[in-house]
């Protein structure tokens, strides 16, 4: 049972481990290790306060490196579901389930609009983990959304499972190369079937039959995320300390809502982790 | 007419004013150079995300390079007094009356407890600022208490200006040295007087007969600052925009409360500058 799981590693994430580690707690910490690559998108960043002008590398670097001498460790592993029972949390990453007194959600926004049909068929075919249900489309038919190069290897993972892959990926540069995988040019608008997948409709009018949908983005719905979450307009509901209304469920930066800004989100991944100590130390006491 | 006045130069002012300037924004930003001496007396910081383990030396330098490279220009006047006035606000700064269409407060947290008598006596005898009531205090007798080194010479002023001076500094190295100043090593509990100033009461039960009090503190009580402004506990009240009760009016960093952490404060200057161009932009759509 750890204290604290934190769901994340952009600005937010890192701020609240810094504070976590400062206050000793006994935390793990789930993302990737290329923190948000939104971050290493930006081009110029004037106003963050301490380090001017930084490219979104340069601010990436400086992340990365206070992570490394903060003897920070990030567990890199997808996580797909949290339930909250009786003040004890159950976090599914990579099908494995870790339990904890608290969380604090980091884990951005979801740019990326839902597919028409995307809510109703999530777990019937329609998935965001690879490794999670990949097994399940062993020589099945299967078409990968990506918005992110840091999932190739995932849709590399299916492709090994899969018959056929029909890859979409949202970037103009891919560099999976297999055989059984066809490059799809084009915009999915909707996840098709009744009781379970069965096609992937484009914009183009193109249906794509299949048996299972991946969609593999780098944020996820807070919604689908948690069930019982406080969610408007796709932004976690958190008042000034950031707590949601789950007690002991924090959350901080982007997926909080506007604006989305560095700054903002290490403020508030620092305000996420003292509430969150402030909190164990309220189940201490009891 | 500025579009935003912001007061204080501690870090969510700094980040506040980075914004607007990013906005390319009318402002004005009222403090100190030394921006905030709490950052500089801190000794190790471990939880600015980007900058490892610095010192409070190293990141004083690190937001004053900052500000230095952003073209920032502070304006080293006193804030003691901000009018609302029908969607204008009237910031009284060393004496001079400046106008804006909105305001940012970072003017940090006033860890000082009032003196007993100080509410009842403020501008009868009691003020806040050297320059704005030194002048009536020509030939008399006055008590000045000091809570940080930089005010130093404010007390200066006064005692050009005053007959006799007594001299309670917080802080144990003091450089004022005029032979009409009476060093005095005591606490401060109460000032009395009927219609005005009378005395001071030390912690000792010593009393000291004086015509006016002079407070010098790094920062201002809210309730005082701005008549009419939603104070809890000495925090401006906030919501999660940072816009306070008062339209036009937003507050950032260590006034709106805890943690006070400087990773906090840049989180809600970005903020707050943020929703203040959203004000301003709805003020010209009308």
């Amino acid at each position: 049972m750890y204290d604290c799981i934190i769901v994340g590693t952009g600005p937010a994430g890192l701020s609240a481990a810094l504070n976590m580690k400062m206050f000793r707690k006994d935390y793990i910490w789930f993302g990737t290790k290329s923190l948000s690559s939104k971050v290493t998108k930006a081009e110029k960043i004037a106003n963050y306060p301490g380090l001017p002008f930084v490219s979104g590398k340069e601010l990436f670097e400086a992340f990365d490196g206070h992570r490394e001498a903060a003897g920070l460790e990030i567990t890199e592993k997808t996580v797909t579901n949290i339930m909250a029972n009786a003040g004890t949390f159950m976090v599914l990453a990579d099908n494995e389930i870790y339990e904890s007194r608290s969380v604090i959600l980091c884990m951005g926004v979801m740019t990326a609009k839902l597919l028409e049909g995307e809510e109703n068929l999530l777990g019937r075919g329609l998935s965001y983990c690879a490794t999670c249900d990949g097994m399940f489309y062993k020589g099945k038919n299967i078409a990968v959304i990506c918005n992110d190069p840091k999932y190739e290897h995932e849709v590399e993972y299916l492709a090994d499972l899969a018959n056929e892959v029909y890859y979409i990926p949202t970037f103009a540069e891919s560099r999976v190369d297999k055989e059984n995988v066809t490059l799809i040019k084009g915009v999915p608008v909707s996840v098709n079937g009744q009781m379970k997948v069965e096609s992937l409709t484009l914009k183009s009018g193109e249906e794509l039959k299949v048996d299972g949908v991946f969609a593999l983005r780098n944020a996820i719905a807070p919604s689908k995320l948690m069930p019982g979450l406080d969610v408007e307009e796709g932004h976690i509901v958190v008042n000034r300390s950031c707590e949601t209304n789950i007690p002991g469920c924090f959350a901080a930066g982007d997926c909080t809502g506007r604006p989305y800004q560095y700054t903002k989100s290490v403020g508030e991944g620092n305000i996420a982790a003292h509430s969150c100590v402030a909190y164990l130390a309220s189940l201490d006491k009891n």
